[in-house]
């Protein structure tokens, strides 16, 4: 038998999310995997801004997560069991999977991506060479069609996705600005990351003085805003944008805390994209998921050889899951958010 | 001596415009061609929704109109006079070109196109055959990549550009939906030029029952929306359209009337777009000027063929062309509006 801990999706956020709409349990399970199947215990999860997506009360990309179910999530943990038809994984082996908010699983052996710790950390598999790499990787190089000498604004630029996405935008040769919302993380994605210049959300209470601060970081207008956030970054985005630009839209956290039922408001100025024959496109990882192999090509050496850099924000202790969720929403991480025991 | 009227565009628009921003002036000039040049009369002027963006304080495609200044626009005319080296002109000849509100014009032969009024009737060259023609088709073929079967959405679907696009749509295949602003006009597009459904706008006060509307006329939802107004019918979309929807951006009318300097609000939406993997594109119809002869080889058949069916709204007078253009956001035309003398 074993002791196994799992938060339980409980109740539906109004607005902001809080630790009180999750549950934990205990139980003492018998593991068996049969035919196929592993054992996964878990030593790393990730938390991200999606799960909040999830809890909308509409339909999104699928229905809304499941009330009284684990929450998911993807995980990198070790293989403790195998069952029968499993050899391409053994015992000891370090895994990325999507078993979600518990401690231990029993899964599909074709579930889980084998993780080479050689090549770097196994927790880089939830965030620089996992899905939020992927997407900032592919939803940078194919919807936003990078020209060398083009200008990059990247909203959440210290986030997991946004901080890839600048230094994929630097190696493509590009003018890179950031936006994000504290001195510390100005200072980390222009000195370690090599950003070209940041610019502080905090600093602006509208779109109309973050026009013309990006007026000065960005003196040769914006080619591609890849969009992280939403709000009012993006109304500033849209009146500086240069002919033919690309808006990708990726994430929208400033919206999650309850705008997505009930929406905020803002600007109409869809009449800039006929000014400027310009394109806004949503961009989901779900989408790339069978070329991972094509992302980690590029990025697997980028990230060995130091030319893509990581940060990750970890907090200690299963138990702390569902604030480390919140944290998210209040800007507590840089780089990527982890949970570990 | 030839006693020449025009048009002066003389205060820019507070909000909404009246012909008071316009002013008539009366000369007597000598109209002398030189070498290259024609002299043109004018019969029929179009009054497009463009002009009034132009009368945004702010930089759009180009720079705001200049004050003091005839008001440009496409005119259809004949030619009365002309200079050497023009011999692909001849007096009496019928011609389209951009001279603006003016009864008279010195032009440059090589900027007028020369209509062939056994194609259609000259005054086709201002809509169904001309600019509105131009982006109607290429803005759905182009960037709304239509497919049979697919449902197409149209706003403004009794303008000269949107009645046009669904014209196309059917022809490509389409389910068509127009949205449109009269009963009269809802029976117009589905009776004479055989779109599958209209939606009045006016029967919804907000886009929560617009939404409904569409699930009626557009039970398989949304997969092209060619928006030609925007406002609360483009938020209905946005929360109706399919995975990898496309939104076509023509025009915006209902945010002209002063909404393009002091911007109206509405939801913040754009999560929606990463659900959907949808793509908005702006369009205009001067990026497709050099394709002009590939879209008269599908439509001048379609029209010659009554495949595709137009409708003029004339008012007679040069003396009112401010009122006719006055009159487009009203709603005042059921297809293209022009002004004949």
């Amino acid at each position: 038998m074993t002791s196994i801990q799992k938060w339980i999706y409980d109740s539906r956020p109004k607005g902001e999310i809080s630790p009180q709409n999750y549950r934990l349990v205990q139980t003492d399970e018998t593991l068996a995997p049969v035919r196929g199947e592993v054992v996964v215990e878990g030593v790393f999860w990730s938390v991200d801004p999606y799960m909040r997506i999830q809890q909308s009360a509409k339909d999104t990309w699928e229905p809304p997560h499941p009330l009284g179910e684990v929450q998911n999530g993807g995980v990198v943990g070790r293989v403790t069991e195998v069952g029968d038809g499993t050899k391409g994984l053994q015992i000891g082996d370090w895994v990325e999977t999507f078993m979600g908010w518990r401690t231990h699983g029993v899964l599909s052996a074709v579930s889980c991506r084998k993780l080479d710790p050689e090549i770097a950390p196994v927790s880089t598999a939830l965030h620089v060479l996992g899905m939020p790499g992927r997407i900032a990787y592919f939803g940078l190089t194919e919807a936003g069609k990078p020209r060398p000498g083009e200008t990059l604004l990247v909203s959440g630029a210290a986030g997991a996705v946004g901080s890839i996405v600048g230094q994929v935008g630097k190696l493509a040769g590009l003018h890179v600005v950031g936006v994000v919302g504290t001195e510390e993380k100005a200072r980390w994605i222009v000195h370690d990351l090599g950003f070209d210049a940041a610019i502080n959300y905090c600093d602006h209470q509208s779109a109309g003085t973050m026009v013309d601060a990006f007026c000065k970081v960005a003196p040769n207008g914006i080619d591609i805003y890849y969009d992280n956030t939403g709000g009012y970054t993006t109304d500033a985005v849209i009146q500086s944008m240069n002919l033919r630009a690309r808006i990708i839209i990726c994430g929208q956290i400033s919206q999650y805390q309850g705008g997505l039922d009930d929406p905020n408001t803002g600007p109409r100025l869809l009449h800039h994209f006929l000014y400027k024959r310009a394109t806004l496109q949503g961009v989901l990882a779900r989408d790339f998921t069978a070329r991972m192999d094509e992302m980690l090509t590029h990025m697997g050496p980028w990230v060995r050889d130091g030319k893509i850099r990581y940060h990750e924000t970890i907090i200690d202790g299963f138990n702390n899951l569902p604030k480390a969720l919140c944290g998210l929403f209040e800007g507590a991480n840089t780089g990527k958010m982890l949970v570990k025991v």
